[in-house]
Protein backbone atom coordinates (compact mmCIF):
# COMPACT_ATOMS: atom_id res chain seq x y z
CA UNK A 1 0.00 0.00 0.00
CA UNK A 2 1.53 3.12 -0.85
CA UNK A 3 2.10 5.42 2.06
CA UNK A 4 0.54 9.49 1.87
CA UNK A 5 1.38 12.37 4.06
CA UNK A 6 -0.64 15.97 4.28
CA UNK A 7 1.49 18.76 4.71
CA UNK A 8 -0.37 21.52 6.12
CA UNK A 9 -3.54 21.36 7.70
CA UNK A 10 -5.31 24.21 6.68
CA UNK A 11 -8.01 23.95 5.04
CA UNK A 12 -6.97 22.02 2.22
CA UNK A 13 -5.19 19.37 3.93
CA UNK A 14 -7.92 18.90 6.98
CA UNK A 15 -9.75 17.49 4.17
CA UNK A 16 -6.97 15.76 2.30
CA UNK A 17 -6.61 14.02 5.57
CA UNK A 18 -10.54 12.57 5.03
CA UNK A 19 -10.08 12.09 1.16
CA UNK A 20 -6.85 9.51 1.36
CA UNK A 21 -8.23 7.85 4.80
CA UNK A 22 -11.39 7.04 1.82
CA UNK A 23 -9.38 5.49 -0.42
CA UNK A 24 -9.01 2.10 -0.62
CA UNK A 25 -5.68 1.54 -2.10
CA UNK A 26 -3.86 3.94 0.04
CA UNK A 27 -2.29 4.57 3.77
CA UNK A 28 -2.37 8.24 5.61
CA UNK A 29 1.32 8.12 6.53
CA UNK A 30 0.59 11.10 8.71
CA UNK A 31 1.01 14.88 9.19
CA UNK A 32 3.25 17.12 8.91
CA UNK A 33 2.90 20.69 10.34
CA UNK A 34 4.50 23.64 12.36
CA UNK A 35 2.21 22.91 15.15
CA UNK A 36 2.52 19.75 16.89
CA UNK A 37 2.59 20.29 20.91
CA UNK A 38 -0.48 21.24 22.53
CA UNK A 39 -3.82 19.99 21.93
CA UNK A 40 -4.71 18.76 18.56
CA UNK A 41 -7.48 18.47 16.64
CA UNK A 42 -10.02 15.47 17.84
CA UNK A 43 -9.61 14.25 14.66
CA UNK A 44 -5.94 13.85 14.22
CA UNK A 45 -5.31 11.72 17.36
CA UNK A 46 -5.33 8.50 15.77
CA UNK A 47 -2.79 10.47 12.94
CA UNK A 48 0.77 10.78 13.64
CA UNK A 49 1.68 14.15 13.81
CA UNK A 50 5.27 15.94 13.21
CA UNK A 51 7.29 18.98 12.14
CA UNK A 52 9.40 16.73 9.39
CA UNK A 53 8.17 14.68 6.80
CA UNK A 54 11.44 12.33 7.60
CA UNK A 55 9.65 11.68 10.95
CA UNK A 56 7.01 9.75 9.37
CA UNK A 57 9.19 6.89 8.35
CA UNK A 58 8.67 5.44 4.72
CA UNK A 59 6.06 8.23 2.40
CA UNK A 60 5.93 7.79 -0.93
CA UNK A 61 3.96 10.93 -2.05
CA UNK A 62 3.24 14.15 0.05
CA UNK A 63 0.23 16.17 -0.61
CA UNK A 64 1.19 19.97 -0.75
CA UNK A 65 -2.31 21.48 1.42
CA UNK A 66 0.27 24.84 1.61
CA UNK A 67 -0.26 28.09 0.25
CA UNK A 68 0.48 27.97 -2.96
CA UNK A 69 3.41 30.87 -2.42
CA UNK A 70 5.35 28.50 -0.68
CA UNK A 71 4.56 25.81 -2.40
CA UNK A 72 7.66 26.10 -4.43
CA UNK A 73 9.98 26.15 -1.87
CA UNK A 74 8.08 23.11 0.19
CA UNK A 75 8.07 21.12 -3.55
CA UNK A 76 11.91 21.42 -3.56
CA UNK A 77 12.37 20.02 -0.11
CA UNK A 78 9.92 17.04 -0.25
CA UNK A 79 11.35 15.90 -4.06
CA UNK A 80 15.08 16.47 -2.82
CA UNK A 81 14.50 13.44 -0.11
CA UNK A 82 12.95 11.36 -3.18
CA UNK A 83 9.08 11.60 -2.14
CA UNK A 84 6.71 12.38 -4.94
CA UNK A 85 4.93 15.75 -4.21
CA UNK A 86 1.06 16.74 -5.28
CA UNK A 87 0.27 20.68 -5.22
CA UNK A 88 -2.89 22.53 -5.83
CA UNK A 89 -0.41 25.72 -6.95
CA UNK A 90 -2.88 28.16 -8.13
CA UNK A 91 -1.26 30.68 -9.42
CA UNK A 92 -2.09 30.87 -13.89
CA UNK A 93 0.27 31.99 -16.17
CA UNK A 94 3.90 32.56 -16.59
CA UNK A 95 4.26 31.75 -13.02
CA UNK A 96 2.93 28.58 -13.26
CA UNK A 97 5.56 27.98 -16.29
CA UNK A 98 8.25 29.13 -14.48
CA UNK A 99 7.67 26.86 -11.41
CA UNK A 100 7.15 23.57 -13.83
CA UNK A 101 10.21 24.39 -15.37
CA UNK A 102 12.41 24.64 -11.98
CA UNK A 103 10.15 21.78 -9.91
CA UNK A 104 10.72 19.67 -13.23
CA UNK A 105 14.48 19.31 -13.13
CA UNK A 106 14.61 18.98 -8.90
CA UNK A 107 12.54 16.05 -9.92
CA UNK A 108 14.34 14.69 -12.32
CA UNK A 109 17.39 14.91 -10.25
CA UNK A 110 16.11 13.08 -7.27
CA UNK A 111 14.18 9.88 -9.18
CA UNK A 112 10.46 11.77 -8.25
CA UNK A 113 7.77 13.06 -9.85
CA UNK A 114 5.81 16.05 -9.04
CA UNK A 115 1.98 16.16 -10.11
CA UNK A 116 1.65 20.16 -9.53
CA UNK A 117 -1.38 22.42 -10.42
CA UNK A 118 -3.74 19.32 -9.73
CA UNK A 119 -6.80 21.53 -7.75
CA UNK A 120 -10.16 22.04 -9.53
CA UNK A 121 -8.88 25.37 -11.49
CA UNK A 122 -6.02 25.03 -12.44
CA UNK A 123 -6.29 21.27 -12.92
CA UNK A 124 -10.02 19.09 -14.13
CA UNK A 125 -11.10 22.32 -15.05
CA UNK A 126 -7.89 22.54 -17.16
CA UNK A 127 -8.77 18.84 -18.34
CA UNK A 128 -11.82 20.61 -19.25
CA UNK A 129 -10.54 23.57 -21.13
CA UNK A 130 -8.65 20.90 -23.33
CA UNK A 131 -11.47 18.62 -24.24
CA UNK A 132 -13.50 21.62 -25.02
CA UNK A 133 -10.58 23.01 -27.19
CA UNK A 134 -9.78 19.57 -29.30
CA UNK A 135 -13.50 18.83 -29.63
CA UNK A 136 -13.76 22.28 -31.45
CA UNK A 137 -10.59 24.14 -32.44
CA UNK A 138 -11.84 27.49 -33.29
CA UNK A 139 -14.32 29.43 -30.55
CA UNK A 140 -13.73 30.76 -27.14
CA UNK A 141 -14.16 29.43 -23.81
CA UNK A 142 -15.71 31.64 -20.79
CA UNK A 143 -14.72 30.10 -17.70
CA UNK A 144 -17.44 31.81 -14.78
CA UNK A 145 -16.65 31.38 -11.16
CA UNK A 146 -18.67 31.25 -8.61
CA UNK A 147 -20.59 32.51 -6.60
CA UNK A 148 -17.93 31.64 -3.88
CA UNK A 149 -15.26 32.89 -1.50
CA UNK A 150 -11.85 33.88 -2.99
CA UNK A 151 -9.06 33.35 -1.01
CA UNK A 152 -6.62 35.65 -2.86
CA UNK A 153 -9.25 38.34 -3.48
CA UNK A 154 -10.32 38.01 0.85
CA UNK A 155 -6.77 38.28 1.59
CA UNK A 156 -5.93 41.51 -0.23
CA UNK A 157 -8.93 43.23 1.41
CA UNK A 158 -8.08 42.69 4.80
CA UNK A 159 -4.95 44.08 4.14
CA UNK A 160 -6.30 47.07 3.67
CA UNK A 161 -5.68 49.44 6.39
CA UNK A 162 -8.71 49.50 9.13
CA UNK A 163 -10.00 45.77 8.29
CA UNK A 164 -10.23 43.48 10.82
CA UNK A 165 -11.76 41.01 8.68
CA UNK A 166 -13.04 40.61 4.94
CA UNK A 167 -14.68 38.06 2.94
CA UNK A 168 -14.71 38.56 -1.04
CA UNK A 169 -17.27 36.31 -3.00
CA UNK A 170 -16.99 36.03 -6.79
CA UNK A 171 -19.86 36.53 -8.58
CA UNK A 172 -20.34 35.37 -12.40
CA UNK A 173 -21.30 38.20 -14.70
CA UNK A 174 -21.45 36.03 -17.70
CA UNK A 175 -19.26 35.43 -20.41
CA UNK A 176 -15.86 35.11 -18.09
CA UNK A 177 -16.74 38.50 -16.37
CA UNK A 178 -17.01 38.57 -12.43
CA UNK A 179 -18.52 40.49 -9.78
CA UNK A 180 -16.80 41.16 -6.36
CA UNK A 181 -18.38 41.61 -3.14
CA UNK A 182 -16.55 42.58 -0.29
CA UNK A 183 -17.81 41.89 2.86
CA UNK A 184 -15.25 43.78 5.76
CA UNK A 185 -15.55 44.00 9.48
CA UNK A 186 -13.63 47.26 10.65
CA UNK A 187 -11.28 47.91 13.39
CA UNK A 188 -12.80 50.34 15.54
CA UNK A 189 -12.87 53.50 14.84
CA UNK A 190 -12.07 52.60 11.17
CA UNK A 191 -13.96 54.86 8.65
CA UNK A 192 -15.94 52.56 6.09
CA UNK A 193 -15.71 55.32 3.17
CA UNK A 194 -11.92 55.32 3.51
CA UNK A 195 -11.95 51.48 3.41
CA UNK A 196 -14.16 51.24 0.58
CA UNK A 197 -12.51 53.97 -1.69
CA UNK A 198 -9.01 51.94 -0.67
CA UNK A 199 -10.64 48.58 -1.67
CA UNK A 200 -11.89 50.01 -4.79
CA UNK A 201 -8.98 51.31 -6.17
CA UNK A 202 -6.60 48.09 -5.65
CA UNK A 203 -5.09 46.20 -8.34
CA UNK A 204 -7.27 43.03 -6.83
CA UNK A 205 -10.31 44.71 -7.48
CA UNK A 206 -9.81 48.17 -9.91
CA UNK A 207 -10.75 45.84 -13.37
CA UNK A 208 -13.55 44.41 -11.97
CA UNK A 209 -17.11 45.73 -10.25
CA UNK A 210 -16.99 45.73 -6.79
CA UNK A 211 -19.23 46.58 -4.16
CA UNK A 212 -17.88 46.66 -0.50
CA UNK A 213 -20.41 45.70 2.02
CA UNK A 214 -19.50 46.30 6.01
CA UNK A 215 -20.95 43.90 8.56
CA UNK A 216 -20.34 43.12 12.05
CA UNK A 217 -18.78 39.65 11.93
CA UNK A 218 -17.30 38.22 8.95
CA UNK A 219 -17.50 34.36 10.41
CA UNK A 220 -21.07 33.91 9.94
CA UNK A 221 -20.78 34.63 6.49
CA UNK A 222 -17.67 31.87 5.57
CA UNK A 223 -19.04 29.06 3.39
CA UNK A 224 -16.47 27.25 1.35
CA UNK A 225 -19.02 26.57 -1.36
CA UNK A 226 -18.05 27.41 -4.92
CA UNK A 227 -18.62 26.71 -8.29
CA UNK A 228 -17.54 27.34 -12.21
CA UNK A 229 -19.77 27.06 -14.99
CA UNK A 230 -17.54 26.74 -18.29
CA UNK A 231 -18.87 27.27 -22.05
CA UNK A 232 -17.93 27.31 -25.38
CA UNK A 233 -19.90 27.75 -28.32
CA UNK A 234 -17.37 26.72 -31.44
CA UNK A 235 -16.60 24.62 -34.33
CA UNK A 236 -15.49 21.33 -35.35
CA UNK A 237 -13.73 21.05 -38.64
CA UNK A 238 -15.95 23.58 -40.72
CA UNK A 239 -18.95 23.15 -38.77
CA UNK A 240 -20.27 25.89 -36.33
CA UNK A 241 -22.91 26.24 -33.26
CA UNK A 242 -21.02 23.22 -31.48
CA UNK A 243 -22.75 24.02 -28.02
CA UNK A 244 -20.81 22.69 -24.42
CA UNK A 245 -20.87 23.58 -21.06
CA UNK A 246 -19.58 21.81 -17.89
CA UNK A 247 -20.87 23.49 -14.14
CA UNK A 248 -20.48 22.22 -10.74
CA UNK A 249 -21.63 23.30 -7.34
CA UNK A 250 -19.16 21.78 -4.64
CA UNK A 251 -17.19 22.53 -1.57
CA UNK A 252 -13.98 23.65 -2.82
CA UNK A 253 -11.25 22.26 -0.17
CA UNK A 254 -12.87 19.00 -0.52
CA UNK A 255 -13.03 18.86 -4.39
CA UNK A 256 -9.31 20.20 -4.19
CA UNK A 257 -8.03 17.24 -1.64
CA UNK A 258 -9.86 14.69 -3.47
CA UNK A 259 -8.51 15.34 -6.77
CA UNK A 260 -4.99 15.56 -5.28
CA UNK A 261 -5.23 12.25 -3.73
CA UNK A 262 -6.49 10.71 -7.15
CA UNK A 263 -3.19 12.90 -8.42
CA UNK A 264 -0.99 11.03 -6.16
CA UNK A 265 -1.75 7.81 -7.67
CA UNK A 266 -1.07 9.12 -10.96
CA UNK A 267 2.26 10.21 -9.47
CA UNK A 268 3.20 6.36 -8.72
CA UNK A 269 2.83 5.56 -12.55
CA UNK A 270 5.22 8.40 -14.30
CA UNK A 271 9.03 8.90 -15.10
CA UNK A 272 10.25 11.60 -12.89
CA UNK A 273 9.49 15.21 -13.83
CA UNK A 274 7.09 17.28 -13.73
CA UNK A 275 3.67 17.35 -14.42
CA UNK A 276 -0.03 19.24 -14.79
CA UNK A 277 -3.02 17.07 -15.30
CA UNK A 278 -2.96 17.81 -18.82
CA UNK A 279 0.54 15.83 -19.29
CA UNK A 280 -1.62 12.75 -17.91
CA UNK A 281 -3.36 9.82 -18.76
CA UNK A 282 -6.51 10.40 -16.39
CA UNK A 283 -6.17 6.49 -15.91
CA UNK A 284 -3.66 6.59 -14.10
CA UNK A 285 -5.55 8.49 -11.42
CA UNK A 286 -7.22 5.22 -10.58
CA UNK A 287 -6.03 2.01 -8.81
CA UNK A 288 -8.32 -0.22 -10.77
CA UNK A 289 -7.28 -2.71 -13.11
CA UNK A 290 -7.45 -0.97 -17.15
CA UNK A 291 -9.81 -3.83 -18.13
CA UNK A 292 -12.15 -2.75 -15.66
CA UNK A 293 -12.10 0.96 -16.10
CA UNK A 294 -12.58 0.37 -19.98
CA UNK A 295 -15.70 -1.30 -19.22
CA UNK A 296 -17.18 1.19 -16.35
CA UNK A 297 -15.62 4.59 -17.51
CA UNK A 298 -15.18 4.05 -21.69
CA UNK B 1 3.73 17.79 -41.65
CA UNK B 2 2.01 14.62 -40.71
CA UNK B 3 -0.12 13.00 -43.80
CA UNK B 4 -3.55 11.72 -42.47
CA UNK B 5 -6.17 9.59 -45.02
CA UNK B 6 -9.81 9.27 -44.45
CA UNK B 7 -11.45 5.87 -44.74
CA UNK B 8 -15.03 5.54 -45.72
CA UNK B 9 -16.60 8.60 -46.78
CA UNK B 10 -20.16 8.31 -45.40
CA UNK B 11 -21.61 10.37 -42.46
CA UNK B 12 -18.10 10.64 -40.53
CA UNK B 13 -15.79 10.61 -43.48
CA UNK B 14 -17.66 13.58 -45.15
CA UNK B 15 -16.96 15.37 -42.12
CA UNK B 16 -13.65 14.26 -41.30
CA UNK B 17 -12.31 15.66 -44.92
CA UNK B 18 -13.15 18.98 -43.46
CA UNK B 19 -11.53 18.43 -39.86
CA UNK B 20 -8.73 17.38 -41.56
CA UNK B 21 -8.30 20.31 -43.59
CA UNK B 22 -9.00 22.57 -41.35
CA UNK B 23 -6.06 21.67 -38.97
CA UNK B 24 -3.17 23.50 -40.10
CA UNK B 25 0.23 20.48 -38.94
CA UNK B 26 -2.05 18.07 -40.48
CA UNK B 27 -2.73 17.35 -44.81
CA UNK B 28 -5.02 15.08 -45.99
CA UNK B 29 -3.46 12.49 -47.70
CA UNK B 30 -6.74 11.70 -49.18
CA UNK B 31 -9.94 9.62 -49.38
CA UNK B 32 -10.10 5.80 -49.18
CA UNK B 33 -13.54 4.73 -50.64
CA UNK B 34 -14.73 1.26 -52.39
CA UNK B 35 -16.83 3.23 -55.48
CA UNK B 36 -13.58 5.99 -57.08
CA UNK B 37 -14.94 5.48 -61.08
CA UNK B 38 -17.96 7.59 -61.80
CA UNK B 39 -18.86 11.53 -60.84
CA UNK B 40 -17.27 12.17 -57.36
CA UNK B 41 -19.45 14.38 -54.90
CA UNK B 42 -17.51 18.08 -56.17
CA UNK B 43 -16.38 18.27 -52.25
CA UNK B 44 -14.10 15.83 -53.10
CA UNK B 45 -12.27 16.95 -56.53
CA UNK B 46 -9.33 18.39 -55.27
CA UNK B 47 -8.78 15.38 -53.24
CA UNK B 48 -6.98 11.71 -54.31
CA UNK B 49 -9.61 9.35 -53.65
CA UNK B 50 -8.43 5.59 -53.91
CA UNK B 51 -9.50 2.40 -53.22
CA UNK B 52 -6.54 1.14 -51.67
CA UNK B 53 -4.84 3.54 -48.87
CA UNK B 54 -0.99 1.99 -50.26
CA UNK B 55 -1.89 3.96 -53.89
CA UNK B 56 -2.04 7.22 -51.64
CA UNK B 57 2.13 6.90 -50.98
CA UNK B 58 3.12 8.06 -47.47
CA UNK B 59 -0.01 8.10 -44.67
CA UNK B 60 1.00 8.63 -41.27
CA UNK B 61 -2.49 7.82 -39.78
CA UNK B 62 -6.15 6.65 -40.68
CA UNK B 63 -9.38 7.83 -39.66
CA UNK B 64 -11.48 4.89 -40.00
CA UNK B 65 -14.68 6.42 -41.23
CA UNK B 66 -16.57 2.75 -41.39
CA UNK B 67 -19.26 1.10 -39.33
CA UNK B 68 -18.12 -0.02 -36.13
CA UNK B 69 -18.51 -3.55 -37.05
CA UNK B 70 -15.89 -3.54 -39.57
CA UNK B 71 -13.64 -1.51 -37.56
CA UNK B 72 -11.50 -4.17 -36.27
CA UNK B 73 -10.89 -6.03 -39.45
CA UNK B 74 -10.08 -2.32 -41.29
CA UNK B 75 -8.04 -1.64 -38.44
CA UNK B 76 -5.68 -4.54 -38.55
CA UNK B 77 -5.59 -4.21 -42.32
CA UNK B 78 -3.95 -0.56 -41.60
CA UNK B 79 -2.23 -1.24 -38.85
CA UNK B 80 -0.44 -4.26 -40.98
CA UNK B 81 0.90 -1.48 -43.25
CA UNK B 82 2.87 0.11 -40.25
CA UNK B 83 0.13 3.33 -40.55
CA UNK B 84 -1.57 4.01 -37.16
CA UNK B 85 -5.45 4.47 -37.20
CA UNK B 86 -8.35 6.00 -35.14
CA UNK B 87 -11.64 4.80 -35.10
CA UNK B 88 -14.70 5.72 -32.61
CA UNK B 89 -15.85 2.40 -32.41
CA UNK B 90 -18.93 2.75 -30.36
CA UNK B 91 -19.64 -0.29 -29.10
CA UNK B 92 -19.17 -0.08 -25.41
CA UNK B 93 -18.16 -3.47 -22.80
CA UNK B 94 -16.84 -6.52 -23.69
CA UNK B 95 -16.59 -6.18 -27.28
CA UNK B 96 -14.54 -2.44 -26.95
CA UNK B 97 -12.35 -4.90 -24.71
CA UNK B 98 -11.61 -7.54 -26.91
CA UNK B 99 -10.87 -4.94 -29.78
CA UNK B 100 -8.63 -3.51 -27.43
CA UNK B 101 -6.99 -6.35 -26.49
CA UNK B 102 -6.70 -7.89 -30.57
CA UNK B 103 -5.57 -4.56 -31.76
CA UNK B 104 -3.33 -3.48 -28.98
CA UNK B 105 -1.04 -7.04 -30.19
CA UNK B 106 -1.16 -6.17 -33.62
CA UNK B 107 -0.86 -2.86 -33.69
CA UNK B 108 2.62 -3.67 -30.88
CA UNK B 109 3.69 -6.03 -33.84
CA UNK B 110 4.18 -3.46 -36.64
CA UNK B 111 5.31 -0.62 -34.65
CA UNK B 112 1.98 1.61 -35.13
CA UNK B 113 -0.48 2.80 -32.58
CA UNK B 114 -4.12 2.75 -32.60
CA UNK B 115 -6.16 5.10 -30.75
CA UNK B 116 -9.54 3.53 -30.32
CA UNK B 117 -13.12 4.47 -29.06
CA UNK B 118 -12.12 7.88 -30.06
CA UNK B 119 -15.68 9.74 -31.13
CA UNK B 120 -17.54 11.76 -28.13
CA UNK B 121 -19.40 8.69 -26.71
CA UNK B 122 -16.99 6.47 -26.34
CA UNK B 123 -14.17 9.05 -26.24
CA UNK B 124 -14.74 12.75 -24.86
CA UNK B 125 -17.61 11.26 -22.70
CA UNK B 126 -15.64 8.79 -21.27
CA UNK B 127 -12.68 11.09 -19.93
CA UNK B 128 -15.92 13.42 -18.62
CA UNK B 129 -17.09 10.25 -16.57
CA UNK B 130 -13.28 9.69 -15.58
CA UNK B 131 -12.62 13.30 -14.39
CA UNK B 132 -16.11 12.84 -12.54
CA UNK B 133 -15.25 9.40 -10.48
CA UNK B 134 -11.92 10.74 -9.84
CA UNK B 135 -13.39 13.85 -8.16
CA UNK B 136 -16.19 12.25 -6.24
CA UNK B 137 -15.59 8.80 -5.96
CA UNK B 138 -18.41 7.57 -4.96
CA UNK B 139 -21.54 8.05 -6.46
CA UNK B 140 -23.76 7.82 -9.56
CA UNK B 141 -22.78 8.89 -12.88
CA UNK B 142 -26.24 9.39 -15.24
CA UNK B 143 -25.24 9.67 -19.13
CA UNK B 144 -28.27 11.06 -20.84
CA UNK B 145 -28.48 10.81 -24.79
CA UNK B 146 -30.00 13.23 -27.02
CA UNK B 147 -32.48 14.45 -28.17
CA UNK B 148 -30.90 12.51 -31.45
CA UNK B 149 -30.86 10.29 -34.17
CA UNK B 150 -29.56 6.50 -32.88
CA UNK B 151 -28.34 4.77 -35.90
CA UNK B 152 -28.32 1.34 -33.90
CA UNK B 153 -31.84 1.65 -33.42
CA UNK B 154 -32.46 3.10 -36.64
CA UNK B 155 -30.87 0.29 -38.57
CA UNK B 156 -32.97 -2.33 -36.05
CA UNK B 157 -36.43 -0.67 -37.27
CA UNK B 158 -35.66 -1.02 -40.79
CA UNK B 159 -34.88 -4.15 -40.53
CA UNK B 160 -38.51 -5.01 -39.15
CA UNK B 161 -40.79 -6.61 -42.07
CA UNK B 162 -43.01 -3.80 -43.82
CA UNK B 163 -40.31 -1.01 -42.87
CA UNK B 164 -39.07 0.99 -45.87
CA UNK B 165 -37.16 3.51 -44.09
CA UNK B 166 -37.15 4.70 -40.21
CA UNK B 167 -35.47 7.23 -37.86
CA UNK B 168 -34.69 5.90 -34.18
CA UNK B 169 -34.84 9.38 -31.82
CA UNK B 170 -33.12 8.61 -28.69
CA UNK B 171 -35.11 11.04 -25.80
CA UNK B 172 -33.66 11.63 -22.77
CA UNK B 173 -35.76 10.10 -20.15
CA UNK B 174 -33.66 11.50 -16.96
CA UNK B 175 -31.03 9.53 -14.68
CA UNK B 176 -29.61 8.37 -17.69
CA UNK B 177 -32.74 6.23 -19.14
CA UNK B 178 -34.09 6.91 -22.06
CA UNK B 179 -37.38 6.95 -24.17
CA UNK B 180 -37.27 6.03 -27.98
CA UNK B 181 -39.20 7.61 -30.81
CA UNK B 182 -39.27 5.63 -33.84
CA UNK B 183 -40.44 7.17 -37.26
CA UNK B 184 -41.32 4.52 -40.00
CA UNK B 185 -41.89 4.88 -43.68
CA UNK B 186 -44.24 1.96 -44.68
CA UNK B 187 -43.54 -0.31 -47.84
CA UNK B 188 -46.68 -0.44 -49.91
CA UNK B 189 -49.38 -2.35 -48.12
CA UNK B 190 -47.59 -2.75 -44.89
CA UNK B 191 -49.97 -2.90 -42.01
CA UNK B 192 -49.30 0.23 -39.47
CA UNK B 193 -49.84 -2.36 -36.51
CA UNK B 194 -48.26 -4.92 -37.21
CA UNK B 195 -45.39 -3.13 -37.82
CA UNK B 196 -45.30 -1.40 -34.22
CA UNK B 197 -45.99 -4.44 -32.78
CA UNK B 198 -42.71 -6.04 -34.27
CA UNK B 199 -40.93 -3.08 -32.74
CA UNK B 200 -41.97 -2.97 -29.92
CA UNK B 201 -40.93 -6.48 -29.62
CA UNK B 202 -37.77 -6.07 -30.57
CA UNK B 203 -34.90 -6.58 -28.32
CA UNK B 204 -33.31 -3.32 -29.20
CA UNK B 205 -36.58 -1.22 -27.91
CA UNK B 206 -38.28 -3.78 -25.61
CA UNK B 207 -36.44 -2.81 -22.51
CA UNK B 208 -37.26 1.07 -22.93
CA UNK B 209 -40.34 2.99 -23.18
CA UNK B 210 -41.16 3.39 -27.12
CA UNK B 211 -43.36 5.21 -29.44
CA UNK B 212 -44.04 4.41 -33.42
CA UNK B 213 -45.36 7.10 -35.12
CA UNK B 214 -46.01 6.40 -38.96
CA UNK B 215 -44.90 9.23 -41.42
CA UNK B 216 -44.87 9.49 -45.20
CA UNK B 217 -41.03 10.62 -45.60
CA UNK B 218 -38.51 10.12 -43.62
CA UNK B 219 -35.35 11.94 -45.10
CA UNK B 220 -37.63 15.31 -44.47
CA UNK B 221 -37.23 14.38 -40.38
CA UNK B 222 -33.15 14.10 -41.34
CA UNK B 223 -30.86 15.71 -38.79
CA UNK B 224 -27.59 14.80 -37.10
CA UNK B 225 -27.79 17.27 -33.98
CA UNK B 226 -27.18 15.21 -30.70
CA UNK B 227 -26.79 16.21 -27.34
CA UNK B 228 -25.71 14.48 -24.14
CA UNK B 229 -26.01 15.77 -20.69
CA UNK B 230 -24.15 14.06 -18.27
CA UNK B 231 -25.06 13.99 -14.00
CA UNK B 232 -23.06 13.09 -10.99
CA UNK B 233 -23.31 13.96 -7.24
CA UNK B 234 -20.79 12.05 -5.23
CA UNK B 235 -18.77 12.35 -2.31
CA UNK B 236 -15.43 13.60 -2.40
CA UNK B 237 -13.26 12.27 0.48
CA UNK B 238 -16.07 12.51 3.37
CA UNK B 239 -17.89 15.25 1.77
CA UNK B 240 -21.22 14.70 -0.27
CA UNK B 241 -23.34 16.43 -2.30
CA UNK B 242 -20.90 17.44 -4.92
CA UNK B 243 -22.49 18.21 -7.79
CA UNK B 244 -21.46 17.77 -11.80
CA UNK B 245 -22.99 18.45 -15.13
CA UNK B 246 -21.64 18.33 -18.68
CA UNK B 247 -24.02 19.45 -21.28
CA UNK B 248 -23.11 19.12 -25.00
CA UNK B 249 -25.49 19.93 -28.00
CA UNK B 250 -23.53 19.10 -31.37
CA UNK B 251 -23.78 18.18 -34.57
CA UNK B 252 -22.74 14.38 -34.21
CA UNK B 253 -20.27 13.48 -37.12
CA UNK B 254 -18.83 16.88 -37.28
CA UNK B 255 -17.84 16.06 -33.32
CA UNK B 256 -16.96 12.70 -33.82
CA UNK B 257 -14.66 13.59 -37.13
CA UNK B 258 -12.97 16.66 -35.03
CA UNK B 259 -12.28 14.26 -32.01
CA UNK B 260 -10.77 12.09 -34.70
CA UNK B 261 -8.56 14.05 -36.20
CA UNK B 262 -7.20 15.78 -32.69
CA UNK B 263 -6.85 11.89 -31.72
CA UNK B 264 -4.32 11.53 -34.63
CA UNK B 265 -2.12 13.69 -33.41
CA UNK B 266 -1.71 11.76 -29.95
CA UNK B 267 -1.31 9.10 -31.77
CA UNK B 268 2.15 10.20 -33.63
CA UNK B 269 3.39 10.78 -29.77
CA UNK B 270 2.58 7.19 -28.44
CA UNK B 271 4.85 3.61 -27.84
CA UNK B 272 3.32 1.48 -30.72
CA UNK B 273 -0.24 -0.64 -29.14
CA UNK B 274 -3.92 0.32 -28.87
CA UNK B 275 -5.23 3.05 -26.63
CA UNK B 276 -8.39 4.65 -25.63
CA UNK B 277 -8.47 8.39 -24.94
CA UNK B 278 -8.59 7.67 -21.22
CA UNK B 279 -5.12 6.37 -21.70
CA UNK B 280 -3.51 9.80 -23.54
CA UNK B 281 -2.60 12.82 -21.70
CA UNK B 282 -4.69 15.21 -23.14
CA UNK B 283 -1.90 17.65 -24.42
CA UNK B 284 -0.79 15.01 -26.83
CA UNK B 285 -3.87 15.91 -29.04
CA UNK B 286 -2.69 19.61 -29.42
CA UNK B 287 0.43 20.83 -32.22
CA UNK B 288 1.22 23.59 -29.68
CA UNK B 289 4.08 23.76 -27.89
CA UNK B 290 3.98 22.69 -24.17
CA UNK B 291 4.55 26.13 -22.55
CA UNK B 292 2.24 28.00 -24.99
CA UNK B 293 -0.66 24.87 -23.73
CA UNK B 294 -0.16 25.60 -19.99
CA UNK B 295 -0.22 29.32 -20.34
CA UNK B 296 -3.51 28.91 -22.25
CA UNK B 297 -5.44 25.83 -21.32
CA UNK B 298 -3.79 24.90 -17.38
Amino acid sequence: MKRVAVVGYGNIGRYAVQAVEAAPDLELAGVVRRQVAGALPPELREVQVVDDIQKLGRVDAALLCVPSRTVPDKAREVLELGINTVDSFDIHGEDLLRYRKEIDITAKEHGAVAVIAAGWDPGTDSVVRALLELMAPKGITFTNFGPGMSMGHSVAAKAVPGVKDALSMTIPAGAGRHRRQVYVELEPGADFQTVEANILADPYFNKDETFVYQVSCIKDLQDVGHGVLMERVGTSGRTANQQFKWEMRINNPALTAQIMTAAARASFRRQPGAYTLLEIPLIDCFSDDLDELVMRLV
